[in-house]
């Protein structure tokens, strides 16, 4: 049951956030789940298809326009729509549609244990003719450019002519909505046609941009074995291809769609689509889906997280589990964007959550993926070199705060740019990888420089002064804030990377001397920055509030007066839709965690005390209105010993797409909040931690469930950890290992699990 | 000499300057000074018209539009065209043009005490035709709608035909350059032709724009006296008039535009146009010369500023003072923008700059001038009303940071709208004008009603906490600085504004009990709320540092890094055209003066000595790029005593526009800095402060002058202010008065000059 995402429903509004949930994609090809046939006139819809940073550079307006605003950026194209599938009935052609004629039933569902999505209907036409209407989808995972449908009509009470016509449509436009934020604006038109043609025997459509001079295109082949006569329509940006059937048994059509680019396929794109074509060819769709299935029960095998006793939850995590593996980019060119490949939501732009909240899981259950999401940020390092000079610099690299190929894309600096914090956790998420991958090489060749030249820029950006290092004008995570001095989170997060970046450079020095040789020479550093870069990190100011006994979030956070939410109306949430930013930033009120994040990610960064009572008084001034929240407060929840309120924020993040909690789903899928359900859990109520000195874990269980278990991958050992009332169990697979839980030091050896007492909190005391 | 401005350049870049030089305007109708005969293409040249806030609304675009960014702006369009007149020499139509043939002499003049502008060129054709042509030009101070052009052509060697092509022109566009801030960026075309005809026996072209349903008019007339054969062309968007004379005597041909808009004249317009055209048939061009040099010296007998022994800034002061007052609106729809009408840099937008740098002129030299700038303002009061509810207020008035007709048209808000001070700016223009003029029905009927509301705006936007009353997340004037906590200057400005708005709710009280009942009702006054605004002002918090002894310029301003001057590359400033502005935040740099500005408008803010230390600190660290801050240090220059400083800062004022020390006079004058020259003058070497207690001088001497003379106007005196190297002397026209000088009072009877020794500083002694 919990394997399987299902609906009924043929409302308008559920159907366009099923476009989302029923989404499909490999990190290289999404496709939304729209239906093949269309909707009624009246139904909004996203009929979307995407390449992973495949994009169209556009200018980005400014009313006024300063030195170092990005003149354009990049933004994910809405791909060559090859959905569409019509069945027409009889001489007249009556058109099937569920929303004519009767529904005798419907179903649809996306199958997470066999990486596919179907759909059947038992339908009566107005003319009373029925038939059962069977479409099965499957967004390749071995095969990254296939995207096929699988049509099967079945006749009940119609016997006689009928007629499918599919389409594969070159005439393409994103989507966009001028008064969302969140949504991209203007440019809608992203992608001409070249050609559409018959090539091969195959339907084809070759698109491309204009800016960005990207290509693509769509090669469409048909399978079926009853009798069909099929012609195709070449039209001026589309070609219609229709099969005539006789309907006396059921009937299967296949319509089989690889997409190719210029990006991946280089100039001979068109060539490698006909050849991956040529390679299928003698591949059923039956064979497509059990090879599907064999590599997504290997995700699950390292990934699955199982829930005994709440369904519902179980559910929301698969969910989320599997449309984060969907999403996440497996080549140099590609990364996680903040809405996958399920929409166009943050056009397309990849952020600091990929790091901080979808890496983690990547790290601890699929670290090849993780490793290739790094080396993605790695290429991006030129491009970071530069924008740091652009932005007054003389050294380091500034990450840009949404980017597709490097560029930064964000036109709204206090809360783009001005991040600067995404640099320190690009550093932070190759720490961790390397400490839980222990991955020295990768650690040499690639961390050692992210770690360089980000520590660079922290020196370029703060200054000494007095006793202290300072950070001025920069925007923490919390973005109704921005633009402060001292932002704790900015300035913990800097310390961690300064400090690593003399780690990084001690370690080459003693065990590659040759290889530091050369990245000295490469990035041209002096002999001295190093003592610098550890002074900085020794006298790095983290601002810390008396009176209150907390970490301030910034030099004056704390000075501001409190927001007056007992005034706020409900509908006035999300503030961000209701309020100027101005007025925001006059007040004491956070969209999501800062400190209480920096807490999570730096816990040693300062005393238990301090973290429990930041914890409380944050708690009271944040919204939410984030979906980067709820999971940081539920793992913080956990680490202070609340865990009902753990729990209760929990649940925040575990259905927050399933069941549209925040109103935007239709727009894509919230990645981060994916992968934060997975954190919650496993950094949470295990309470994970990888430190330098190994791995800690804390468990705990929130009474609402009887236990949980889960994966881990670390030092090339896996683990697996179940935790239940009474006993919790880890056992290694792999060489023996050191593990720490409830801070005491246990021996795992391979086929010995370890058995503890689960401590249990009740109250605050744990028992 | 010192009256008229005069050049003799045909050089490209001279030219494009002189289109703003000798503009001509008055306060209604701008005309920049182009030829009439055009340029060679290559020449750069902005070719424009304007009626004062006749603008088009446009959409202001955005790559990340949040909550409460205006939609649109407003911005000054270009009018149509009716410069124009081609003159051809015989059968061959050999055309005019001075980068053609032989300029045997040339000069343009502009006459600073008479009004008009002049062109007289000797010039021989390629063909050898030798004649001088001279042409006048005039924008009518008593007929605001007129702009006159007459060209004399006189033969020298060349007797034979002539044909004089003039036009019409309805297909204009605005000038746009996307990469400077400072001007407009793209919608170049703002006006369609609606209309081109022969109306009445004149040439008419009516013009409309789009979205802000504008519509205006050019009316022309030709006026000749040889015998002429006249001949009207119309096209789509243009009238050409051709007249073919006969040249033996010279000829004389008055081309007279009259320019309506629906904004005054209705719709009625184009009637409006011809009966003002009809009314002035028996009116003269030599008459019109001689109106208008009357009106002009009654100007001149208020506001000139006589100084001895220094021609070039003599000739600096006056070219100034005349373009503030072609500059200024006089009608209840118009205020001065930051170009005037002399271009469309800043789109023709009002900023505070009126308030702070060019009302005090007109208050003290021309009040029924500042009193119907004034009304614009208080006619903008429920637009601002409105945008204090968009910003989250639930009271109050905030105006718009810059604006044409009452919206916010500032797209970047942290150097816009964050500039909450332009709002206690008006609150203080309004104070300082009733000061000066002890207007009281205008003090109770308008300044009473501006004052409560912005003092309302300050209760919302600040908090008090512990002893103090704190302002949050403004901007003050220096924008390399955005949205700090309590800033000096806002935080001042404000309490000011609050103690006038306790001041003016008690005199309604006391004085007019039913007309405060009135606007209690009308604006929903509760009873406690002037409680509040003496409490907020007495508790003011104003940033003092201990160990500079000045006052910080916000909370945390003196905590940043110095910028570094040192290495700045000189091509590098101004600073905002090649640093980002998070760059520009994180250190100490000022673009203007900020604190040091405080300290002028409200001296007794603070004592002496911090005002000093003030001066020299933020001058350190003060770029001046902008041309707001030459003028405020010079005014500081002089009451810190450092008389020779004063000096040359105020000369950096002097001649800014007649010398270019900007770069962007093309785009239009400086008129704040053309106010400031005045204000450096008589706030500054004469020390003027008017205050409630009354009128304080504090006269000083340059060295490098003989001496000057200036003319206010004060509770309906005139006072005439003399200061040589020895001798002081002051007299009054009207009622007796008291006034302080040197700290000293005097009464000043008719009649009766008072003499006192000039005080000089040397160093820092005064002797």
């Amino acid at each position: 049951m919990s394997w399987t995402i299902s609906s009924k429903s043929l409302a308008a509004e559920s159907l366009l956030l099923e476009e989302s949930i029923y989404s499909l994609a490999n990190g290289y090809l999404g496709v939304r789940g729209n239906f093949e046939e269309g909707y009624q006139q009246s139904y909004d819809s996203i009929r979307g298809t995407y390449i992973n940073a495949f994009y169209e550079q556009v200018e980005i307006p400014y009313g006024e326009k300063l030195f170092g605003f990005p003149s354009t950026q990049q933004k994910i194209v809405n791909m060559i729509d090859s959905q569409t599938i019509e069945i027409l009935f009889g001489e007249d052609e009556e058109r099937f549609s569920v929303f004519d004629g009767e529904v005798l039933s419907y179903e649809r569902k996306l199958h997470l244990d066999k990486g596919y999505s179907e759909r059947i209907i038992h339908w009566k036409s107005p003319k009373g003719r029925e038939v059962k209407i069977h479409f099965t989808r499957l967004v390749s995972f071995e095969n990254r450019e296939l995207f096929s449908i699988n049509l099967k009509v079945e006749p009940i009470t119609y016997f006689g002519q009928v007629k499918i016509v599919s389409v594969v449509d070159g005439n393409v436009t994103n989507y966009v909505n001028d008064h969302d934020p969140r949504v991209g604006s203007s440019h809608a038109r992203l992608l001409h046609t070249i050609d559409s043609t018959i090539e091969k025997g195959y339907a084809m459509v070759v698109n491309g941009t204009t800016n960005s001079k990207l290509k693509t295109a769509c090669v469409t082949s048909y399978h079926y074995e009853s009798e069909g006569k099929i012609k195709d329509e070449i039209k001026e940006a589309a070609v219609v291809t229709s099969i005539d059937f006789t309907l006396s048994q059921p009937i299967t059509v296949e319509k089989r769609n690889i997409y190719v680019d210029t990006v991946r396929h280089g100039n001979e794109f068109i060539q490698s689509a006909i050849d991956i074509q040529n390679q299928l060819k003698g591949v059923t769709f039956q064979e497509l889906l059990l090879e599907q299935e064999k590599y997504v029960q290997n995700f699950w095998a390292h990934a699955d997280i199982q829930i005994y006793g709440d369904e519902k939850v179980q559910e929301g995590i698969r969910f989320n589990l599997y449309h984060l593996h969907q999403a996440a980019g497996r080549d140099s060119f590609s990364n996680i964007s903040a809405k996958g490949l399920s929409g166009e939501g943050y056009e397309g732009h990849y952020f600091w959550d990929t790091e901080i909240y979808m890496l983690p899981v990547f790290i601890m259950t699929k670290p090849e993926i993780a490793r290739q999401l790094l080396l993605f940020r790695y290429s991006l390092l030129e491009h970071a070199r530069n924008r740091a000079k652009e932005m007054g610099h003389t050294k380091g690299a500034l990450f840009p705060w949404r980017t597709i190929s490097g560029g930064e894309c964000s036109s709204y600096f206090p809360a783009g740019t001005a991040q600067y914090h995404i640099s320190a956790d690009i550093a932070y998420s190759f720490i961790q990888y390397y400490l839980a991958t222990n991955d020295e090489q990768f650690f040499m060749k690639y961390a050692a420089e992210v770690l360089f030249e980000t520590a660079r820029l922290w020196m370029d950006t703060g200054h000494f002064t007095g006793e202290y290092f300072k950070i001025d004008a920069v925007t923490g995570p919390d973005e109704y804030t921005a633009v402060v001095n001292n932002n704790y989170y900015t300035n913990l997060m800097a310390k961690y990377n300064l400090e690593w970046a003399v780690k990084a450079f001690e370690k080459l020095q003693k065990e590659l001397p040759e290889q530091k040789e050369v990245l000295v020479n490469k990035i041209g550093l002096e002999k001295t920055e190093a003592l610098f870069w550890r002074n900085a990190a020794n006298r790095m100011y983290l601002p810390y509030d008396e009176e209150r006994k907390i970490n301030a979030q910034d030099d004056s956070f704390l000075q501001k007066d409190i927001w007056d939410f007992e005034n706020t109306p409900k509908e006035n949430y999300p503030l961000l839709l209701h309020y100027h930013p101005l007025t925001l930033y006059r007040y004491q009120v956070c969209k999501q965690a800062d400190t209480v994040l920096a807490h999570f990610l730096i816990e040693d960064g300062t005393d238990e005390e301090t973290i429990k009572n930041s914890y409380h008084y944050y708690e009271n001034i944040t919204t939410h209105d984030s979906s980067l929240s709820s999971c940081i407060f539920s793992i913080m929840g956990a680490k202070i010993g609340d865990i009902q309120k753990a729990y209760e924020y929990f649940i925040e993040t575990a259905r927050l797409d399933l069941d549209n909690t925040h109103g935007n789903t239709k727009d894509g899928l919230h990645m981060a909040n994916m992968g934060g359900t997975w954190l919650a859990i496993v950094f949470g109520f295990a309470g994970l931690r990888i430190k330098e000195s190994g791995l800690f874990l804390n468990p705990e269980l929130p009474n609402a469930w009887d236990g949980y278990e889960c994966s881990l991958q670390y030092h090339g050992r896996s683990i697996k950890l179940k935790v239940e009332k009474s006993v919790t169990s880890i056992e290694v697979k792999g060489n023996r290992l050191d593990v720490y839980i409830y801070g005491k030091r246990y021996e795992l050896v391979e086929n010995r699990p370890v058995l503890i007492e689960t401590q249990r909190f009740i109250g605050e005391i744990r028992q």
